[in-house]
């Protein structure tokens, strides 16, 4: 069976290398788009995810300001932070490094980003219009699996679908993306029964679980493609790669799968609205 | 094997024996409960229906103002209409009849009803929050669907569910409110590949696509919990009862099901909005 390692790191960079010229001529008009991540405490995995998010901004010659709140903030002062950044016409995309200290409320934090520069689709609007097949920013790790799919030219109409997790911005989009792409969608979480035997069905499998080598090759299907969303300590994904690879026909590594994609979209998001804002 | 008619009738009316002290109450403040219909063009299925709506209001004391526009109405002119009953506080509950004429965006003119007075749950705002598990007003039939499985004390957690249709205000949020409520969910749709194989795993099985009679007992599996929230001419629901019958341990009747469970969510939502607003 031919077997595909789909590679996340040449599917982000022709997004970036697309997004160049785009980037240029909004700066011809005097516009440069400009990416605002809020990090709330120390956490170090999101340091680094935000320094990550920073650094690809830079790389491509777009503006990125970081707002870093001490851990102690409350909602009310996130919010007011968010507002301001809703209101600054130089911003063009928000992002709420999550998760955000206990003392937060994170869905009413997310919900105070300005539709329009919600670029990682965490409100519910833009959940709603993402899964309502309108979305102009679905969440970025769901939008990169299918950038992912639409790159390799696998069929998604028709196939079964398994999706393993259901969080807002993963689980839940992702299926709904999907479904809208006319796959028959099934989603998994913690209360499944029987994994294992929901996964034998599957065409394509979406792993969103957050629980290092969850996914056992095992539970496949033969020839199943398989999507890890999930990034563990150890540098591992929510699949089990050596016994999924044997089972899979296509399988993204982790690193340099889907994470990639992941922080292409964004940018790619943040130039869409820097063009419509 | 015990076999259980879900009836409809029976939940509806518990429902609206909760809501008249709190129409009373309301009374006595000086505030009536008012839900405003808009009827688009002449078809009769629709009349039919908001008839059915505004008589069910009558009965319980709620107010309904039936706005009946022409068949050749635009878009303009209906979000026009939506806005005006929008901004009128003697309004608590908008419901725009679907499906309205093709020359109308209807999306354009869902998403113009103002969240407070989004009774049914159309507009992506109310979908995404109710997707995300804080949705004050689901949609009617999906919310219906789950207090009938609540009413009969159904259990869900664990389970797998499969729905059939993946319309925005059926098949979409029902799968929504059944992931959330711990099931399984796979959703199903015109392009999906092998529907029965897939129903011969459902423990609960929504039928949601429109189609008189599609679904066949024969493709269940023995024992499932069958939920038929079709309603197509000649009386007949989406399933196929006689044989459907023979395979559930639990059945919706049509009409006599979801029908009547879903009119009296309208009200309870009309009644939820009215003492909110």
């Amino acid at each position: 069976m031919e077997k595909i390692i789909l590679d996340g790191n040449v599917v982000a960079q022709e997004i970036k290398e697309g997004l160049k010229s785009r980037i240029d001529l909004l700066k011809n008009k005097g516009i440069t788009p400009c990416l605002a991540t809020i990090l709330v405490g120390d956490n170090p995995a999101s340091e680094t995810y935000v320094r990550m998010k920073g650094n690809a901004c830079k790389r491509l010659g777009i503006e990125s300001i970081r707002v870093h709140l001490p851990e102690e903030t409350g909602t009310l002062e996130l919010i007011e932070t968010i507002k301001e950044l809703n209101n600054d016409p130089s911003v063009h995309g928000i992002l709420l490094q999550h998760p955000v200290p206990s003392q937060i409320d994170e869905r009413a934090a997310f919900e105070a980003i300005d539709i329009r520069k919600d670029v990682d689709g965490v409100t519910s609007t833009g959940f709603g219009q993402t899964a309502l097949g309108f979305g102009q920013y679905p969440s970025c790790t769901p939008a990169a699996i299918m950038k992912m799919l639409d790159y390799y030219q696998i069929p998604i109409e028709g196939k079964h679908a398994v999706v393993v997790g259901r969080s807002p911005i993963l689980g839940k989009p992702v299926s709904a993306l999907l479904l809208n792409a006319n796959a028959t969608v099934t989603t998994c979480h913690s209360k499944t029964a029987n994994l294992p035997e929901i996964l034998k069905h599957a065409d394509i499998v979406v792993a969103a679980v957050g629980l290092p080598k969850f996914i056992q090759g095992s539970w496949l299907k033969q020839g199943s493609v398989v999507l890890d969303a999930g990034y563990n300590k150890g540098n591992v994904g929510d699949i089990d790669y050596d016994t999924c690879y044997e089972a899979a026909s296509a399988i993204t590594p982790v690193p340099g799968g889907i994470g990639p994609i992941t922080i292409a979209t964004l940018l790619k998001h943040t130039v869409d609205s820097a063009e419509k804002l």
